[in-house]
This record gives structure tokens, sequence and C-alpha cells, in this order.
């Protein structure tokens, strides 16, 4: 077992198999010790983050295979904090792709003129590109295809899989009367033929979710969704 | 003569017959007396600046006139530094429209990641907020559709007319040897129908322009390119 690369949330090696293990952490992305699914840092360590970002992000990998929605998944172990996966490679240094349900966060900040705190979007979606020193600028689909990091029919792939894994997504939470404000994905190529898949992970890390009008921890959104 | 709007490079008056006028000023945009095109500041005051803009916008829109490309002109006083134009309403607050030949300016700030200093781009045209509170983010395509602030359709006349305006400016420049970088526009809706139009000015003030690989000026580019 050969290690590839040491990321913020978790580590990846690579199995004798051709396959790729990924190591999930309990280091969580935030600022000063406050969770941010959108910071570039590590904010704070929560004992168990890793484990039980796995727990969730195996429960939506299982759905997402059972509807045919192509992802890395292979399986998950959870006592080892561990999920086996089919190698991909990234679009350029890597894109965040993000759909959003309500107006809150980066989307307020730069467009705040024209929306109003919480209010509904209609699953949009939008891409960033993952550059720590530039603080992971937005991208659009011309920029992408003229830079030569996603052509346009690899965007439109890109952007119909992101809302429909938004939407299961979302239906699941809603069955534990959760609201999901806004989620963020990375997609990578698999296999010979290139086919775009979902990579990464799902997991209370990477979404904003709401009960009852008040923010939801990813702890406490991992343990409201898997009782 | 009814004043109607101060900004920050020129005056806008409503006059009788129902058209507005506009007094182009000695003001230029930039910060800490350097001019910036992309600067939401007055940075300098240069004498003459206002007829030497006012002489190159009557340039090319008489030029974009006798193409049958729609824009809001009517006539100019370049004594007075005054332009005659249909009245326009603009998009939401007011968008810029940005057609990018090189990768210079905010472009290279967001994708240095992907792009060289100076690289050529095809034509690539984005649009930006105007909102000096939150220094004029760019928005896609989707999310101005999606907050009511253009329609697909609009933008795909927008997208169109900004890339056949550029090139006759980036033409008209390279008979002079200038190599144009960069050029924002501004559009508006025009009379009973709506129709979209080029609005504002084209101007050394809107462009970045090189000639033998130096920057030109504005008021050397209006020199230049009047002579």
């Amino acid at each position: 077992m050969k290690p590839i690369y040491k990321g913020k949330t978790k580590d990846v090696y690579a199995l004798e198999d051709g396959n790729y293990l990924l190591k999930f952490k309990d280091d969580v992305t935030g600022e000063n010790g406050v969770f941010d699914p959108g910071a570039n840092t590590v904010g704070l360590t929560l004992e168990g983050a890793g484990r039980a970002g796995l727990s969730l992000t195996k429960f939506f990998f299982e759905i997402l295979k059972e509807k045919g929605i192509p992802t890395h998944y292979i399986d998950a172990n959870i006592e080892n904090a561990t999920m086996t996966v089919k190698p991909a490679t990234v679009f350029g240094n890597g894109l965040e792709v993000i759909c959003r349900y309500r107006a809150v966060g980066s989307f307020l900040r730069r467009y705040g003129m024209y929306a109003e705190e919480g209010q509904a979007l209609d699953a949009f979606v939008e891409v960033t590109i993952k550059d720590d020193e530039r603080q992971d600028p937005p991208i659009s689909e011309d920029a992408l295809d003229m830079l030569g990091v996603l052509s346009k029919a690899e965007y439109a792939v890109l952007k119909d899989l992101t809302k429909q894994i938004g939407q299961v997504v979302k239906e699941e939470l809603a069955k534990k009367d959760i609201d999901l404000y806004d989620i963020k994905f990375e997609f990578g190529r698999v296999g010979e033929d290139n086919q775009i898949v979902l990579i990464d992970e799902i997991s209370g890390g990477n979404m904003r979710a709401y009960k009852d009008g008040v923010y939801v921890e990813p702890l406490e959104l991992e343990k409201l969704m898997l009782v």
C-alpha cells in the first residue's frame, strides 16, 4: 500500500490491485475552530469525524449505485475509516462543483445585490477551481473550455450529474426533515473511456444542512441521518 | 435639461425631446493616480480626457452604425464633450461585459493556475455585476437568468454583440499596429421592443491596448487612433 497524497481531510494510498484506498481523518475544514465547508484550511479536529463522514458517504454512494449514477466507490470499512475506490483523474488540478438550493455563503457574498439571504435557488450549479492561493475562484463553462480544463460536452455531463446527485441527497435529508442549502461535489474521469463519475465523499463536511431553521453540524447531521 | 445621474467619468441629463445627453468629464478610473480600466474609483483627472474619450467613442459608434450594429448613439459635440443618445434601461443595476484577447488583469488573477500572463484568448466573454461594494464579481449565464437580471436568450444576444463589437475595435486598432488585450462594454434595452444595444462609450478608458509590447495610456491611444 503506497501513499499517494495527503489531503486536508483524507489521505490516499495506491492498492496492489490498481484501486485506491482513502483514509478518512478526524480533521474538518474551517477557520478558527469553526466548521466551514467552503474553507481551505483545517479548522478543527473532531474525534470520530472520519468514521462519521465515511458512514454517511457509504450511505449515499450505495444509494447512487442502486440508482445507476456512476461514482468511484467500491466498498468501505467503517471501523478503519477507509474506502476503496476506482482510480480517477481529476479535471486540471481539481474542480469543485457546487449545487445550491438556497442563497448563502459565497453565493450571497458575490450576488447579495440581487439575492436575499436564504432565498430559494433552483438547483443552481457552479464550478470553482481548487486553488487555495487564489481562494477557489468560480469559473464559467466558456473559461473551462478555453483553458482546456473541461470540454463543453463534459461540462454538460457534470452539470446534469450534479443536479441528479444533489436531488438524491436533498430527498434523503428531507426524509429526516432536514433542509439542504448547498452541497459541493468532486468529479473525475475513470477507466479507459474516461467516464465522468462522482469522486471523493458525500458527508456533512461537504454540505450546509438546516433543521427547523438551525444549522446542523456535520457530526450531528451524520447522527441524524444514520439513526 | 434635467440632471439624471452623476457618474465617475460622465454625467447624464434628460433632454426635452426624450433623449439623453452624456457629458464626458476629465476624470478617469484608477487608483493612486494610476489609470486602471477595471478600477471602481476615480484615480486621476487628465485635462482633455473627456473630449478625447468622446472623440474615440464617436469614431467607433459611427463605424458600428455603418455596420448596422445597434447602439444608443445619436450624435456628438466634441467641443462641449457631450453625446446625445437614446434612453436605455440597463440590466438589473448594470452589468459590464468584458471581451478578452489576452490573459491579463482580473482574468489572470483568478485563473493564473491555468493561464500564462499575456496568453492569447479567443474573444473570451464574461459578465461582471456593477457592484462597487462587492468588487464587481463575475457572474454566469445561469446565475443571471436565475436571479432575473438577464434571460438566456438575452445573454446569447449580448455575447454575440460583444464579440462583433470587440472584433471591430480590434481591427481598427490593428490598422495602427495596436494590439487589443481586453475591452469592456455596457449594454441596455432601448425602445418599445427592448432591443439590446451597446450603450455608454468606447474609449481608452474601457480597454487595455498595447503597441510594441508597451501599454498605451488612454489619452495616447486616442491620439494614435485619431491622427
